[in-house]
């Protein structure tokens, strides 16, 4: 039977356990000055002499007792006596005190004139302006910064005791192959300890990634066992839930002690934390999201709490555009984009799942659902943490509703007048509802080219806002076919259709209609297909003889088309907010000819003029 | 004669001039995937195929076709009829549309039983449920971030096209000497180069630093000319001034076009900007405060202006604690550092000067004060760039006053807290009236242990302030001798002195008085030193008899000591806010053990219990 966990480990409680278990050790390391930025400084550097060590001058010129310049004037000028050419950086000779700069001189004689008295001190750089002797350059826990590197060179510092803590990696999975190698079909590419490593760096580790240990106790047990004497914390990835191939926990319990397996969160639920020889064993879970939620809030909190701390973790306050469901009990780390509406921030969630790492890419900030929640409301302010630099905020445009090839471009446009255009995946109603909300900059919406469907699923939502409705695209479909389509014979076709309440669905059903044909009568108009290109290979490998898409994925594949109708991709914008600097340069980026030329190429040019003013029905 | 600048060019046409030679360009190299993180994309990615590629299994279990499990119930379990034995990952095979978890299944005669139906899709992940061939992945122009690594290996790519400049560096210099070479006298160690190219890199430039090259413009040309072949951009560092020994206008002026040659910025005014072959040439100041300007306010525009960016420039609206004057027409760039004093942010400015790079590091950030104006009121509203992560600005306590060694212990102290100590330079006045505007934590004052000090300069301008004094340590200060000092002799002495309002010079005058001595009367009164070691030195030396100092430092010499009184060394503290955690951490460190035997080692220790309420006189 396969093990199931005894119990779920609330987080705060696991995390107090790991505090307790791994109290803080000086972890550091020495590196050369180069490589010391971005890092924490584990002892305060002090200067191990003055800069400047004595007085110099300031710029070329000459050094002069001052006492002796005085007099001087434009209505006298004097020559100077006593003097000593100096350049920029020289030392002051004894027993002068100032310096003349040499564009306030000119010679006379091979003597140098002036015009104006020196005063004492004038033009010099005293020995340890900048810093005395014995001073603090950088406190303890200081992050090295560029500049400072300039000031650590000036004042002799070649190597840096920085914070460090030596983390061994471990792939663990019989299905895996290395980054470069192509799966094979039930192969995966092993990106968690990649992932991991570029993470864990970036706090300040220094991580070891050893090669893939196949699924079995008797590798695993070897590999972690060098992993623990190379460095202070081992990381299993992989095999920490509780399945039959799951070999993390017996292997650690075999060699030390488990602290917790199994924690309530949301995703990385299956991980596993030990004590082996005086060392953590982390044992992360498979799911790429799940390991990034461990990675930030395990290990990341067991690394600050030993004195490293993660480069950017800004917080802001904003308000979640719609309802969050979240079990009680668990805390919940979701994915959000960020933009600022009207004045107003908004974070919209990305889908939840711990294998949908795109969820992760497109947003720019999550949100901790904390375990005494039940959920958060539509509207509520919440404390985002930030996976961007904030001021990117600023430049950030939500698109709520349906994802498009078409939309990935405009983004790409888009980014060259620098905005960055996120999309957050949501029905027709769904993104009706966001604009309706006036939480996003706009809403996408594929409808079919129908009478009554921008009514139905958009205006009637919407009487009384001012819209613009631009299209970014538009694509004629049909049925796509391997010989000439008489409807009176689509009875005897396998036929493969498209899903419900997409528009060539709605399309195809107008036209059976039209037709008088009964979709009762058509073999596998049921059997609905995910993608258009799905439709397209069912037909061309010979399961299917029939089956709606798009006209030029049919053209392209050769294939028979019978025109249905046209599918338009707009976007909808409140008529208010089109004045805004972000929605007027993305307003431009629908309209710009690399677009215009990218869709006419895909055969989804929209209707020249087609985008403008839309009034409530 | 030396030449001088003919004029000074505004920083914004500059800026705009710069950019109207320099239009942008597709600089971009491929980078393998780890050494993509922190790169800002040159080109769109897309997905080469779908994540999942096709439906498989969520989890361990069984695949099955879910109309055939129609009717199982608790109370009516099922025997499987057809199924396939699947783990997390595997394939669906065709015909099966759900999976049933192995843990809600049980063995029965080598047959898996179920109590539950299987509903069409249950924990089956969808082909392209992460992402879909042909999706955009990340648009141009995404700085790519930790997490993003593992998306881009899952979906198979294993190279990255990054935006980036190839900048070569070249060091120009007849007194310079690359870091490790301890400098002679008048010789100064090469680290600018070293702080272009750890900014510069960070901001996604790929640098080449060359070997130094003296000031010769025999050598300084084929140097240029080299660099100019291998890289898109060069910078040649130092010699851009008008001094005697700056060559660098004449060498590009004889291989291309100056398109301006010292900009009203301070620091920085020294810089030049040429066009040779088409590429930039940037001639950069020596002084390291005014070379980080123009890296970050002209180099660091053109990269911008080409695609790249600063990894952290955040902007934060504050208030300036005190005037800043500017003249017109300058743009001038000051550190501050920000702290957060009764819920309100001030900026503190550091003192300015191409050579204080210590200014820079105790900053964390800066501010710009525009060409337009002649300077900032106290207690305006500024706008000031960040040069650390917002966050760290809550954890910030600013401390203006007197700079002493103790302080940078207690610094050491508070970080073990979590807090960060910046101590902002200013005389006691000055100390005085930042406490008395609220704009720092605390006010840091060195005193004389007279009877009427504490009231002359604190008390007497805080008369409504209820305060508190702590003292971190207490100092006995004398005059050392070479010989037994009999105050009848002091007129036949060569005497070195401290400077004027020195809790050690008032001590001494204070003696002289009560000794019926006159000043007037001692040979080196007037001869002032800037730090104690010196005075030590001096005498130690032979080339002074006695001089006020340390009655530690002058016992460590092994010098004779006549003791005059003590110097107390405060932190001066608004009762108000010894509530605040901060400066409740801070008193904390104070009372320290560390600091104390710190402090006692260096015969420093403050009186037992002397911290505490201080009321008004």
């Amino acid at each position: 039977m396969p093990r199931r966990y005894l119990n779920l480990t609330p987080l705060s409680e696991a995390l107090a356990a790991m505090r307790a278990a791994f109290p803080p050790e000086e972890h550091a390391e020495t590196v050369p000055l180069r490589q010391a930025v971005d890092r924490v400084t584990a002892k305060p550097i002090y200067a191990a002499y003055s800069v400047p060590e004595t007085d110099i001058a300031k710029f070329d010129g000459y050094a002069v007792k001052s006492r002796e310049t005085l007099g001087a004037q434009d209505q006298r000028p004097l020559p100077l006596t006593e003097y000593a050419r100096v350049n920029t950086g020289d030392l002051i000779p004894p027993s002068f005190d100032a310096v003349v700069m040499i564009e306030d001189t000119w010679d006379d004689g091979g003597i140098p004139w002036i015009r104006k008295s020196a005063s004492s001190g004038q033009n010099v750089r005293h020995a340890g302006e900048d810093i005395r002797a014995g001073e603090l350059v950088l406190p303890k826990g200081h992050r090295i910064r560029s500049f400072d590197i300039g000031a650590l060179a000036t004042y002799g510092i070649t190597r840096v005791c920085v914070r460090s803590v030596r983390i061994g990696i471990i792939p663990t999975g019989s299905d895996l192959v290395p980054l470069g190698v192509a799966p094979a079909p039930g192969q995966t590419i092993e990106t968690n300890t990649l992932m991991a490593e570029a993470y864990l760096t970036r706090m300040g580790a220094t991580c070891c990634r050893y090669g893939i240990v196949p699924d079995d106790p008797d590798l695993i047990r070897p590999a972690l066992e060098k992993a623990l004497v190379e460095n202070d914390l081992v990381i299993l990835s992989a095999g920490s839930s509780a399945g039959t191939r799951d070999y993390s926990r017996e292997v650690v319990e075999a060699l030390g002690e488990i602290i917790f397996h199994g924690i309530a969160v949301r995703p990385g639920k299956p991980v596993l934390l030990a004590r082996v020889n005086g060392k953590p064993v982390i044992g992360m879970p498979g799911y790429p999201v799940a390991a990034q939620t461990i990675l930030r809030e395990v290990v990341g909190n067991l690394l600050e709490w030993w004195g490293l701390s993660a480069p950017q973790a800004e917080e802001l306050d904003v308000r979640l555009s719609r309802r969050l469901a979240s079990d009680l009990g668990f805390d919940e780390f979701i994915p959000v984009s960020i933009g600022r509406v009207s004045g107003t921030c908004w974070a919209t969630p990305h889908p939840r799942g711990g294998g949908i790492q795109m969820a992760v890419v497109r947003a720019n900030g999550y949100l901790h659902i904390p375990a005494d929640r039940e959920g958060i409301e539509a509207g509520e302010e919440v404390r985002v943490r930030l996976t961007v630099p904030p001021a990117t905020i600023a430049r950030t445009l939500i698109c709520v509703g349906q994802r498009d090839l078409a939309l990935g471009e405009l983004g790409n446009c888009l980014a060259d007048a620098g905005y960055l255009l996120h999309c957050c995946n949501a029905s027709t109603i769904g993104a009706v509802l966001a604009l309706r909300g006036n939480t996003c900059h706009a809403a996408a919406v594929a409808l079919p080219e129908t009478r009554s469907a921008w009514n139905d699923h958009v205006l009637r939502f919407l009487p009384d806002v001012d819209l613009l409705r631009l299209q970014v695209a538009r694509t004629e479909l049909g049925i796509a076919s391997t010989g000439h389509l008489d409807p009176a014979d689509l009875a005897s076709l396998r036929f493969v259709n498209r899903p419900k309440g997409t528009p060539a669905r709605t399309l195809f059903d107008e036209w059976l209609d039209g037709q008088g044909l009964d979709a009762g009568g058509i073999s596998g108009y049921g059997h609905e297909i995910r993608t258009h290109s799905a439709v397209v290979a069912a037909i061309s490998s010979g399961n299917a003889d029939a089956g709606v898409c798009t006209a030029h994925m049919a053209r392209e594949a050769g294939l028979r088309f019978t025109p249905l109708g046209y599918e338009s991709y707009d976007l909808v914008i409140r008529k208010e907010l089109a004045a805004d600097d972000g929605v007027a340069a993305l307003i431009r980026a629908a309209h710009s000819p690399e677009l215009r030329a990218l869709l006419r190429a895909a055969g989804r040019a929209p209707v020249d003029g087609a985008s403008g003013d839309v009034l409530p029905a």
